[in-house]
């Protein structure tokens, strides 16, 4: 397979991806990623209702775009993508794949499933509704789930390699990109598969975890915690404001499962929880707090609004062990920009310096 | 301060130390990885009774080598460091600053204090019976104890960056290098205190993850897990057999205080725990045996010899989440050479191509 810079028209190298955050990567912070170069997508989540609508309006931004309209014109695929749960009910399936027949999406990015089966399954159908034309990326954090589902899916155009300093979901236990990244390539390799584009995500924050990836043997990385401190995300201020606050996320972030258990989020296959920083909820349950006595003053916080966020707060705050890299709320360009232009001057120093 | 390779003549780019793995890291694996260009240092762990010995034997192996013995001769300084437990009795303090007075190995290498305090007073020790001549290099796994640590302990020479993924000891909670290490870095910076030299540690097994380092900002990386499987590790056959067989590190390893418990290891402050490879000590404490029938099969298991490490053996393989790009058997000096080399490729042809 020719590289994705060469697969998408509008890519520029290297590539950054905007990970599909549900409900908050939505088409302005899509559209804003794709047209600085990288790659975005829209975080359809578990509820495909809203997703015609939101490709609407992600074609309307597009068309308002010159370079994107330019190659949304001349392939007739939208330059964006949408990313779902694939543990959503089947009848959700449906909508994805009416959306990709209508919309022809760039990709479809799969996450979540019970079984590797369900990723196979849902591929087939949204390759057929484009004619093999939107890409098939699917989110894996082990390397045993990386050679199963590109056997299973085949032809897997992209497996997003996950590690477990990752913010929000992903597999409870795991490594760092540091060593998936690699196991995988090599795994991936020596089963014959190796034309498999590799995007890295997990602790990535800007040009030095990118230049990181790619030595690791990445084809471009998503960055998912950095463009929550963007100006298009869809995101509560009090979130955001956390998000820029935290530092030292190895100490102040877990991957527990108490978050989505206190929202109501409960159908994620059990080897997933989720990573978020530390807060009273974390604290409390720690320490020996009832669920209901906990549930209790986490509804209450809710409806205080953005000062229900931070240390002493008690809604969920998201975010990956990198959250402390993230100083300042900018532009989702600029954003992509700087991080492709460090990454580039990182690895021509090293390269000239060692 | 100076890059490492002019601090240390013998030293060659881009930096490859060998962990000091207790007991498993003696005289001949830190002198083989010196010789071959790397930073080799001597695991003594929590018993420096043996540490003079080991001197005595790595200074016998240095005159043996061409290149060692000149930079020995010409400096006064030994070129292999040691490390030890900073929760060891005072009286190991005693020790450790005789050895330094004696042999002025070139480093060494503080791990595991109950107290960042403990780290500071035992630098001073070090320096003062070196003339400063000995590095002081202290291991770190958050960034504010990075912080604190180079404050109190000033002036610091190295701080080795342990990320999650590192297998044996660490913090019980944390990130892995690709946040962390610059996250460390920015910190440092920020604090004023950026010529602090910093080691990457843990999941590095590679040329793939020595490149990745040094773009997150570390000056040269440390491998453990990687020298378990060196001809000059003393290590059993089990243990380094278990190690080369071990794949897919992040589903097949885990963080766990299990391990510690059954060999009797309770001296670490509350803190820390270890990575080792999933076992059957493992399983049986997780689905609910009692500690002391668990117990009772370990210690039999103990008697087995060889056969007694493996999936289903239950005696502890330490090992980081890249145990599965662990392939085989080499030599030390292979290993460092191959490390060096593979990285280097890696950073140019990137810095060619993007």
């Amino acid at each position: 397979m020719p590289p994705l810079t060469e697969q998408h028209g509008w890519l520029t190298s290297p590539v950054v991806v905007c990970a599909p955050m549900r409900l908050i990567a939505l088409p302005q912070l899509a559209v804003e990623v794709s047209g600085a170069g990288g790659f975005g997508f829209i975080g359809a989540g578990n509820n495909l209702d809203k997703l015609d609508g939101w490709l609407r309006e992600a074609a309307n931004l597009v068309n308002d775009h010159s370079i994107l309209r330019m190659q949304y014109e001349a392939t007739g695929i939208l330059p964006i993508g949408f990313g779902y749960f694939n543990w959503a009910p089947s009848e959700d399936l449906e909508k994805a794949v009416a959306a990709v027949r209508k919309w022809k999406p760039a990709a479809v990015w799969q996450f979540g499933a019970h079984n590797n089966e369900d990723y196979a399954n849902w591929a087939e159908k949204i390759r057929q509704a484009s004619d093999g034309r939107t890409k098939v990326w699917i989110q894996i954090g082990s390397v045993a789930d990386a050679v199963d589902v590109a056997r299973l899916a085949k032809p897997v155009d992209v497996l997003v390699v996950q590690g477990t300093d990752a913010g929000g979901h992903g597999l409870d236990s795991g490594a760092g990109i540091i060593s998936l990244l690699p196991e995988v390539a090599d795994a991936l390799h020596n089963a014959g598969m190796a034309d498999i584009k590799l995007i890295g995500a997990g602790g990535i924050m800007d040009g030095r975890g990118t230049a990181a990836a790619l030595m690791l043997g990445a084809d471009g990385v998503c960055l998912g915690t950095r463009f929550l401190a963007s100006e298009e995300a869809a995101i509560a201020e009090g979130y955001r404001k956390e998000v820029v606050r935290a530092t030292d996320g190895g100490a102040n972030t877990a991957r527990t499962k108490v978050y989505d258990k206190l929202r109501g989020t409960t159908l994620w296959p059990e080897k997933y929880n989720a990573r978020g920083v530390l807060n009273k909820s974390f604290y409390d349950d720690k320490s020996g707090m009832t669920f209901e006595e906990n549930q209790r003053l986490h509804d209450e916080a809710m409806k205080q609004g953005d000062s229900g966020w931070g240390v002493d707060g008690r809604i969920t705050t998201y975010a990956g062990t990198g959250v402390g890299l993230v100083k300042s709320v900018m532009k989702a360009e600029d954003i992509v920009k700087e991080v492709q232009r460090d990454a580039m001057s990182r690895l021509r120093l090293a390269a000239k310096q060692q």
